[in-house]
């Protein structure tokens, strides 16, 4: 084991010869399925920028005395907007420090990962991408629900129901009634009523097994099938 | 780190309670990309099972004196069938042996495991599904591509090129002419030349963006933007 923990910390040592940005994905909320990697680079961070959904279990694994910034985005109550965390985020790594920008799930899908490295690379600082379990897998995981199954799904949509602005998106309903497909809709929580709304009046037939997971992989997980 | 550690395996050892059988998900192949609760597992099994895709990295893990089997399947050369691999697993188990089943990828994205953890369950076993960075996720994040990214691409498919029999799967071509939308084919290296032959004939515009990886996040990986 320790062979791997040194492995893991040289590893991590030879990003930092070029990164100073670390867009690290937590997964969905269970510190035990947060990666090998995520956790090294957690526990070497110099300064912390962490957003809403990254539970206080992972913020315990920050060296003492280094610095945790919040910059959640909760709906309706927008702490930071996005240009004050991409300012943030260039400040501290001008300062030389080795920032670990912590996000739930996966960067790259729904985590504005791309926006955010995308600038860091235009101001040039390099910037490594970790990714994480994103929720669109260990979501239905955590409640026990394989997103393909031989004879049930032989494909998968990830999409997100809430676009720029609190507005609903329903552009992904008609894959609703594919065959053989599952469909995994992001930040639809909020907006459920309305999906199941807007579904059956687009002809979606009632009987499709929906599951509605929250919390996934958190001691407060709540699965309804129905 | 310590603390982490020893709740890992006060988790483990709270899971080995209930199941028998750990169908791990190991993720791409860079074992820095294991969860720490797959590493965990693998630590502290009694016999591994693992696939064709699990590299030599992760199966050092495996502790000395536990025995490793091969049941992978590789195309052409169907080493053994999902029934062989079911009865192994069932074998193990019975002797009361803590069984890692690990896979590449996630077990529950095209990687069988519905059909293995369901297998198992019949028979009385339990399982606990750890769940594992899946390559489509992790395959494009290693060639440092978003997923999805605002104004680009607002939501995502994974399919599979492979059906049964080694057939080319094309129900998903239509999907390609999505606007703001990513496609991730799984399993289609084989396929590449049959899959652009196919799509041009579908309509697809012959400038569409495609990357192709192989190995992603391996040492070997390769990655060819056309």
């Amino acid at each position: 084991r320790r062979g791997v923990i040194e492995a893991g910390q040289a590893r991590q040592q030879a990003l930092d010869r070029f990164a100073r940005v670390f867009l690290v994905g937590c997964g969905p909320g269970d510190v035990n399925l947060l990666t090998l990697q995520a956790y090294h680079c957690i526990r070497q961070a110099e300064v912390v920028l962490y957003d809403h959904l990254v539970p206080q279990q992972i913020l315990d694994l920050v060296p003492e005395g280094v610095e945790q910034v919040y910059v959640g985005k909760q709906k309706q109550a927008h702490s930071l907007r996005q240009d004050d965390i991409n300012q943030l985020m260039l400040g501290y790594a001008r300062q030389g420090l080795r920032v670990a920008r912590l996000k739930s799930g996966d960067p790259y899908v729904f985590g504005r990962g791309a926006e955010e490295a995308r600038f860091l690379l235009q101001q040039g600082i390099a910037v490594e991408v970790i990714a994480g379990l994103s929720s669109a897998v260990a979501g239905p995981a955590a409640a026990g629900i394989p997103l393909t199954a031989r004879g049930y799904a032989a494909n998968v949509s990830i999409v997100s129901a809430h676009l720029a602005g609190s507005r609903l998106n329903t552009d992904w309903l008609p894959m609703l009634q594919r065959p053989d497909h599952t469909t995994v809709v992001l930040m639809g929580l909020s907006f459920a009523a309305e999906i199941a709304a807007q579904a059956l009046a687009a002809g979606v037939p009632a009987d499709l097994p929906v599951a509605i997971v929250s919390n996934a992989s958190r001691e407060n997980q709540q699965t309804i099938i129905t």
